[in-house]
């Protein structure tokens, strides 16, 4: 508390401004994000304010001005076109001079003599003389002598109120007593960080060969099909050396057989750890290649940051104070009693060593983004490790590489997501893995995108993962297939989907539990990578319209409708400056055509009620001309939904 | 931003916490505060939180255990007796030895063989030895024995699952990693910051005589009266000496006549400044005999505090430095232009000064409590000072004096009054005034009890002041004063009147303005000190059911209730510690008789529909008995309200 202070202006309750300051505002390159806070001083004086920000690696401060927005509160936009660590604050002083001119304007216009005042104004600019030169400081000094000069009273009553005098006061503020807020931290990310679409299969299922084990060259030959459907984010899980003790078996089996390929989260074996490839999927050289092609083809490789270790993962023999130990002198291995995880050995964060393991992690991380060009790590289960490592490992890599993503696979409480989200994580998966009918969507998407967290927490939508086969997806119904990904993508801007299973419609699971049978987490599959279903065909068609439509590459841009049928969901979504605007609507019955009457955006797109409206169905190519607020939807399960861009 | 840190532990969003621990939180001595906060860490392991709270100038912090809510919010509630400066904080870990022992039992549960695990148990309870002696001591010492002897497996087994073990890992814990959250700052006052009683009159208009400037002595002889009315606080407009340059006449004229008293804000003169006493109210014996007597009634006399000066305070000359001075070698005097305040220089806060100036006006304040025992302080337009400046001048003086209390009068904007209540005013004068229709009453008292300011923000509420003569009192209806008399007293445990033109339904204004015809701010009066009536015999009532019924004497537990009428206003407070409920009903309209049914709140008073419940009206001493949910009320302007007292 400071308690003794002669500064007279409060600047308090500014927003954004995330836990305090304590944690990044997050943002992307060029967009504009408006900034606000409750500005006052004791008294009637004149106040100014001014928001001050910069990348943290620049010099000078960018300075606009606040506006009052009634209520004491005051706002302005701040914008940045560059990645990067940047920081801002609020400055606001009560001013002096502009409070005489506009106090001395209404004794002017009550008719008061004001000889005393003019000479109180000449005096406020003198202080302006030092800091000006040329033909503005000959101006100032003329009106100087106008004000202090009794002869030229009149003229100095038309200085007062020109706007000339105004403006000199406005461009030279004296700032005397101003107060300023706490700096607080703002991360600007790449375009990606807000709109990406991700695809993920197991490298090993790429052998167009059944039966064989599939390599990073097979996966190289996948990628113009991953680039052609759309995607521009392809994610493997790990691929490093699979631990051989207490190695899984098929469908989770606690002894592997012989052949048995095991988890790929089992990670190291005396073949190597989180900085060696498994040999079975290529060498080094294999890796890069198929990671430069990919970008060649607009597709970043996501890498999996999975931070455990198979029991004979080399760091168990090298550091072992990096794990956990029995008093019966065996590893801690993973346990939620009375449950074990046998195969694991979690990493014991609270070593003393624990500053030599967190350099060690970071240059993991590093080695792959330096030596192999990754920019996207999907962090396997990140609210295992503590909330602080990963706030300093991310600040670390991005120092270094500001364009560097990280989604976060966190399916745990809300506040641990959002934590983690707090932390840096770029990405974080999401609920709505989970959130089928339209109350749960609407309230989710909301709670999303209207509260706090569209500050830092972006969601990534997936409708599934090759940990979670949900429930309404394991009927192997085409319908709700094609719905949750039209969903998925256009709810949010950024959305995955975990892709060979989805496409082919095969969703057999463990009976009553939300996982896949026959899991490639434990085995590798063959897939027919030639076939394109009528899911690949769709899907395709809406990332393609993502790619198009500028107001499908943000998420917080939402607004659902009315529309009078319970298993019609409907919302729009709107980019002013791209001059895009989209409608969404989506039949949530699987089984059965629903109708319904959407109302229509008008006021907000601000036209007329009678005026004609194009609606244009990106995926079907028909288009309607709607001329009332209310228009009708039908929607079969066939196709249960539809995106249309609005044209007028 | 601590960017390299081993704590796993998060401590996040603590309320009650003033923006963000600049502020204090406020409560009464013995009046619980409910504390919560987020607390998270990764993974699954066991947390404990406690809260650490103490009086700053004791040595020894309390502390007491949080609990989760649910949704990782943990709570607890703490409390003090003793009045001055608290700080809390929490801390936060991740507890092992509880988190082994539950994880134990599990396994033991699931019929595992733990052996491996007892020995780590052993571990846990030798960390605890050196803390322990005697019997506790040799008893954790046998229980290590048992568990690393094979020969004690199954007694080991019974030991893990007692409830001794897990009170010794409770009561002892390693706090090891402990997050602690900052210190926060807790601010207890004496009951009276929150349950107070005012009453103001004029000291000049206190004599019997008309015609008669009134004294301290006579002012001493009516405190019989206020006390036997129920008021415990009499406040007072300035008693200083009133400047004479510039003085204001009767109905704030410009010019005033011979014999015109002038205003009392209008502070200082040759006679003395602001610790000097105006000699036509009396000398320093009289001022201290009142004061004394006053006490002896159970009256605190609340003293104003002005901070400005007439242009003859011994200051103008004596430290013109403290004051502006315009070109024309002029003082500034106060303005608002094009309005002018001729009689009153403020002071000038921006002097270089500045800190003599704030010492000066603390030796005031010390002066006024030291040399006569002045508790409470009335502060005059506050909101014309810097902020930094209350903060700090209260706190100064509440460190010597902790009982001493401060009202704020700041009829301003919202974020202002609230910014002089976060900076330490105890009180503050409100918007009550004005708040006339249920909606307007029900809104704004929500608004105070229901948001983060019932933490930090006490209002009192005034019918009337010498500065407002509100429009719906400018009819001089007795209906309409006995109604916002009953509504202030109720409504808010904090409540004050400006006496006697309430009592005598003296009301004229000038023409379409809220202020006094022959205000007493600028001429003294004669009042009829010995009549009572209707007015004062029921706004006594009042007062004596307040002191009677603990339910009154706080402003947060009101809940409003339904009932059918616009005209009709009803809630309820409660003490459930004092096992007393009010229910209060008013009819709004000063005209007509009211009639609706309420909906008695049974399920909050813990009742079942069907039971007796009997309700006695205090001031009509009736008494009714309600058998069910919805009671009907009926409510005629002669006197219109029920404040009942409710027994089951």
């Amino acid at each position: 508390m400071k308690i003794q202070n002669q500064e007279r202006v409060i600047i308090e309750n500014i927003s954004p401004c995330i836990e305090n300051g304590n944690f990044s505002l997050k943002t992307i390159a060029n967009q504009p994000v408006f900034v606000e806070a409750d500005i006052l001083a004791d008294g009637h004086d004149h106040l100014r304010a001014v928001l001050q920000f910069k990348a943290k690696s620049d010099k000078k401060w960018q300075e606009v001005p606040l506006s009052p927005l009634g209520n004491d509160r005051w706002g302005t936009t701040m914008i940045s076109e560059n990645e990067g660590t940047h920081e801002y604050f609020l400055e606001a002083w009560v001013d002096w001079p502009l409070n005489w001119l506009f106090g001395t304007r209404k004794k002017i216009d009550a008719g008061q003599h004001v000889k005393s005042e003019l000479l109180e104004g000449a005096e406020y600019i003198k202080d302006i003389l030092k800091k000006i030169k040329g033909k503005a400081k000959t101006a100032a000094e003329s009106w100087i002598a106008t004000l202090e000069n009794e002869a030229t009273y009149n003229e100095a009553l038309e200085l007062v109120k020109s706007d000339s005098l105004q403006q000199l006061f406005f461009d030279f503020p004296t700032k005397h007593l101003a107060a300023k807020s706490p700096l607080l931290p703002w991360k600007v990310e790449r375009k990606k960080a807000l709109f990406s679409t991700w695809y993920e299969f197991f490298p090993r299922s790429a052998s167009e060969t059944a039966g064989k084990h599939g390599t990073f060259k097979d996966c190289e030959k996948l990628l113009p099909r991953v680039a052609a459907m759309g995607f521009d984010t392809l994610y493997f899980p790990p691929v490093h050396p699979i631990g051989e003790v207490n190695r899984k078996g098929k469908n989770n089996a606690t002894d592997a057989q012989p052949g048995d390929v095991g988890s790929p989260w089992g990670i190291g074996s005396k073949l190597g750890g989180h900085m060696s490839l498994h040999p079975e999927l290529g060498n080094e050289a294999d890796f890069k290649s198929m990671v430069d092609t990919a970008k060649s083809l607009g597709i970043e490789i996501a890498m999996d940051f999975a931070l455990q270790a198979a029991p004979d993962h080399p760091w168990v023999k090298s550091n072992p104070q990096w794990f956990k130990w029995r008093p019966d002198g065996t590893a801690q291995y993973a346990e939620n009693p009375p449950k074990k995880y046998q195969d694991i050995l979690p990493i014991y964060f609270e070593t003393a060593d624990w500053k030599n393991l967190w350099d060690e992690l970071l240059r993991i991380a590093l080695y792959w983004v330096e030596e192999f060009g990754i920019s996207v790590f999907r962090v396997d289960n990140p609210h295992t490790k503590p909330f602080h490592f990963w706030g300093w490992l991310m600040a670390k890599v991005q120092e270094k590489h500001p364009h560097v993503l990280f989604l976060a696979e966190a399916f745990t409480r809300p506040k641990i997501m959002e934590q983690l989200a707090k932390q840096g994580f770029t990405q974080s998966y999401s609920y709505f893995t989970w959130r089928t009918n339209k109350h749960e969507l609407t309230e989710y998407v909301n709670e999303l995108t209207k509260t706090e967290r569209k500050h830092y927490f972006r969601a990534n939508f997936w409708p599934n993962t090759p940990d979670i086969n949900p429930f309404h997806l394991q009927s192997g119904n085409e319908s709700i297939h094609l719905q949750r990904y039209a969903l998925a993508a256009t709810l949010s801007s950024n959305t995955g989907v975990y892709g060979p299973v989805y496409e082919h419609l095969v969703s057999d699971a463990i009976p009553g539990k939300e996982e896949y049978h026959d899991s490639e987490k434990y085995e590798f599959r063959h897939w027919d990578w030639k076939k394109e279903t009528n899911l690949s065909r769709i899907m395709a068609a809406i990332n393609h319209a993502r790619r198009e439509m500028p107001s499908l590459q943000q998420t917080n841009n939402i607004e659902f409708l009315e529309i009078n049928n319970q298993h019609l969901l409907a919302f729009h979504k709107w980019d002013f400056e791209a001059k895009d605007r989209s409608l969404i609507v989506v039949n949530l019955d699987p089984h059965y055509a629903q109708n319904g009457w959407v109302k229509v955006p008008l006021a907000h797109w601000g036209i007329q009620a009678g005026h004609t409206v194009r609606v244009y169905d990106v995926v079907t190519k028909d288009s309607y001309v709607w001329n009332e607020e209310h228009c009708y939807i039908e929607l079969h399960p066939v196709l249960p939904f539809h995106i249309f861009k609005v044209e007028f």
